[in-house]
């Protein structure tokens, strides 16, 4: 039987608990609060659980599950607690520079993302099949074990998640567009209607918004917490992506100053035509 | 019994007629294709239907449920055919031009924007109740006899529809910012996202997209003519918001540009504070 630590039991690392302790792994649970390693029990989320560090030293894998911010410190306090053929793997949404940092702590290192979320956080709101049909993306670099990554495709698999294999670079440009992008337009789009400078036109325009303004601007009245680590930690990419956004606004805004109703609407077509490649179940790439 | 005339059977005009049957009233259809005018009889959707302009004769209150760009001319092909007591209004999302023009021909004219909808357009998803608990919204101006107004807001109650009364830029303004912008902002999103450079990245990025570039891409990708007539009709305001927009996207830029985390974390917590008063339910204001 496999051993699985998971450091940091928050909606992530306690739904992982809920379905590797299912499949058959010894799940260890380690948090820094004693009464959410009491829940983590109670929930059976683990079958042990506690607030220190050596716990990790039985597991044949150990999953960081803690906010991006803490990955680092996390895993230098980790180290001597693990067995030399111990898998190190992270869940952490940008993985460029963390990985680079931790296959340079820790050899037998996979960087892993695994693509589920909900609104809310916390061990409370974790769920048994949160990892299923979603992307559960591995960064391995040219310095990764090969066993380490069939480990973890394993692991994935049998969550049930469909699993995708680039390199760390690669998924953070792509999360760039799909994921951080429309937090930074969602936000941005919330914060402009802020600007009307009547209050009567304000206050029509909240009582107004629907269905288009609650989709458009969910995202960017998220968590920002977490937007803000996607920023930081993705800098570069976000960036990049930002700008050619700002492009696009800005060839869409010529269209309606000349009046080039011809244009705008290609334009729309455009987008409309695009939009399904991104939304529609898509057959798996990669490994 | 009051007689109600509905000029185009499509999902607006049919749901009206749905509605309006049910409520007591006479309704009669108009539309430019006897296939429609059928399928309106079998839906019971209206009373008679036809293609024929005169069929309007007798009705107390007319309604234009035409897409923008054919209302007026609709409008001046149905004068010679309403009584003078007749009320003349119409559905159009924006209002400020046409109001104005509508009101010049016919001076018992009240702009109305019952803002319901639906993905898909036409007869065919025609369906009762579409109005209620929307608002609708009564543009008068200066100009609009005050018996016209009270009979279209009893018209819009009857409906179950939350009524708002404003002036047609108000309106306009209003509807910009939470339905004009957004499918600016969404689509640009989409384009930009077209614009990576490398296949295997836009296909992981297509491929990972999950519910959050769903919703805020959704309008984006919406039908291109309604986006096309929005920016024409609504022009001023829509510029106006998208030029608050690019400075605020310009001004998100900025707090990554500089790494300055403090500034990008109360901007998105501004964002975040900002959006329940206009995705919450809200009491209604106006008339």
């Amino acid at each position: 039987m496999q051993t699985v630590a998971i450091v940091g039991l928050g909606l992530i690392g306690g739904s992982l608990g809920l379905d590797l302790t299912r499949l058959g792994y010894r799940v260890i649970g380690v948090t820094r609060r004693p009464e959410t390693a009491q829940m983590a029990l109670a929930k059976e989320v683990v079958h042990q659980a506690g607030t220190d560090l050596p716990l990790v030293k039985e597991a044949d894998i150990v999953v960081i599950c803690t906010p991006m911010d803490g990955v680092v410190a996390i895993a230098q306090a980790l180290l001597p607690h693990l067995k030399a053929a111990t898998i190190l793997t992270d869940v952490a949404s940008v993985k460029g520079a963390l990985v680079r940092e931790l296959e340079a702590l820790w050899p037998n290192f996979v960087g892993g993302h695994p693509m589920a979320g909900k609104a809310e956080a916390g061990l409370a709101v974790a769920e048994p099949n949160l990892f299923c049909g979603r992307p559960y993306v591995l960064t391995p670099t040219e310095r990764t074990p090969q066993p380490a990554v069939t480990a973890m495709a394993h692991l994935a698999q049998q969550l049930g998640a469909h699993l995708y294999t680039c390199r760390p670079e690669e998924h953070d440009r792509a999360v760039a567009w799909i994921s951080h992008l429309p937090v930074m337009v969602s936000s941005s789009l919330i914060q402009a209607c802020q600007q009307e400078p009547e209050p009567t036109i304000l206050a029509l325009a909240q009582a107004l918004a629907s269905s288009g303004f609650r989709d458009t601007s969910r995202v960017g009245g998220g968590v920002p917490d977490l937007g803000t680590l996607m920023a930081r930690y993705n800098r570069d990419a976000l960036l990049q992506s930002l700008n050619l956004y700002q492009q696009q606004v800005e060839r869409l805004k010529h269209w309606i100053v000349t009046e080039d109703w011809q244009g705008l609407h290609q334009f729309l077509s455009q987008a409309q035509g695009a939009r399904p490649a991104y939304v529609e179940p898509t057959p798996q790439v990669g490994e």
